[in-house]
């Protein structure tokens, strides 16, 4: 009999990428945090910031099994296509041999324990897990093979930053990073900046915190006096901020961004 | 002089509207449940459902005063602009006489609290104030007035549902209610399903929970039959699900959806 399969559970992180300055309990529900340390097996965007992770639970929680027990498999670094096997060239150990079945893909593999009837633990290094990250294929592999996916409660980075905006949360795009090329990162703001006016959507982006500075100043080079440009800096962190001004204010002000604390950018024209 | 400004707090909220089906504490942070737990000011888009909230968490923390002692203030139900004074009509009790002051807009009213120097708390019905919900303009007006916004960590509806889709995280709009009439709402189906084919785009929409099943007979009546419908019901209920097929697989599957139960529908072609 097969048994019934487990859950792909989208375990949510903190968002502080593990420098650990907040609680965990500041950010994720004692529910959750309970689930985490319960969960022998993972598939996690890195598996050290994941055993940092099972760390801090561990603090609030004793894991189920130690670290060392706790089985760890990371997503695969560049997405491939689902990969068909060659009849006749179906490799060792593959399973029942049905020469004309399909490899399983390496999202399907990563999934074997829930189709085995234990849940999994999908993890980012901040936030939730197939948002803004690479961990959607996996979600998308489970729902294919009928293994319920339940997203737990837990912090955005997006979310947290418009409704900390004060601009349209009612109707937004989030675009993730931008181009990083002087030129063509020109237009794409001018071609956001008129589609949040045409539309009244906020848009919403990323980028590497190393770059936050040269964002702004982009932002300031390009947009119109009065559109709100607004920016949430370091999220959930003791020393973060959010701020909406307009383009002008922003001028006027000469906010310096720090380089190491990620934030996300939100405007609306 | 003048009293360091307190904060504008963004409490999120339970996913379940009040059903206090799941532990508050399975879907909020504890440290979270604590910082509400000793506001005083609230400022919420529904006193009831507010009230019901402060219950929940004094179950869990019991609250610095009693419900009676906080003070809690609606959302203006309509969104007005700013209202001026018109010279010599100043209403008595305004504050400092000077005639050619604005009046405060019904949101600075309801942030007086802070500038006085204490802390609010801004609530919505259900997940984070401002995203889908009325808050964002309370939100706009404390930054205006150099009031610190803090969001505070908690569920999103939302991205939680993109979390779950397993469709593309890295890019997508969320429209908020469609059209209700069928025409218009078919021609803004076909608009969703074509904008996200061409720019690899989820679109994420809602819809009112008792019309929950005609929008995915809408959504099956227009889509391909390979676009992705990706539906999360009761996000974060013990009953709660989410599945992703494409539009031939719901056609073939007949699933019937909740009429009570929040829904979030995520397309991709």
């Amino acid at each position: 009999m097969t048994p019934a399969p487990g859950r792909l559970l989208l375990m949510p992180n903190a968002l502080d990428l593990g420098a650990a300055e907040v609680p965990l309990t500041d950010v994720l529900p004692g529910g959750v945090i309970t689930q985490a340390s319960r969960l022998l097996h993972w598939v996690v965007e890195d598996a050290r910031s994941a055993r940092a992770f099972l760390n801090r639970v561990n603090r609030i929680t004793p894991l189920a099994q130690t670290l060392q027990e706790t089985l760890i498999s990371e997503l695969p670094r560049t997405p491939k296509g689902p990969q068909r096997v060659i009849p006749g060239k179906a490799a060792k150990g593959s399973g029942p041999a049905r020469p004309d079945a399909p490899m399983p893909t390496p999202w399907e593999q990563l999934l074997l324990p829930a189709v085995a009837g234990a849940d999994i633990g999908l993890l980012s290094e901040a936030g939730l897990p197939g948002v803004a990250d690479p961990g959607a294929l996996l979600v998308a592999a489970a729902h294919d093979l009928g293994i319920p996916v339940v997203a737990l409660s837990g912090p955005s980075a997006i979310t947290l930053a418009i409704a900390a905006s004060g601009l349209n949360g009612q109707s937004f795009v989030f675009h993730g990073y931008l181009q990083t090329d002087v030129n063509p990162r020109r237009a794409r703001l001018r071609e956001l900046e008129a589609t949040s006016r045409r539309l009244q959507q906020t848009q919403v982006f990323i980028e590497t915190p190393y770059r936050n500075a040269v964002m702004l100043e982009a932002c300031l080079e390009v947009l119109q006096p009065t559109t709100r440009l607004a920016i949430s800096c370091g999220l959930t962190l003791a020393e973060g901020w959010s701020l909406c001004r307009t383009a002008a204010q922003w001028k006027a002000a000469k906010v310096d961004l720090p380089d190491r604390v990620p934030a996300v950018f939100s405007l609306l024209g």
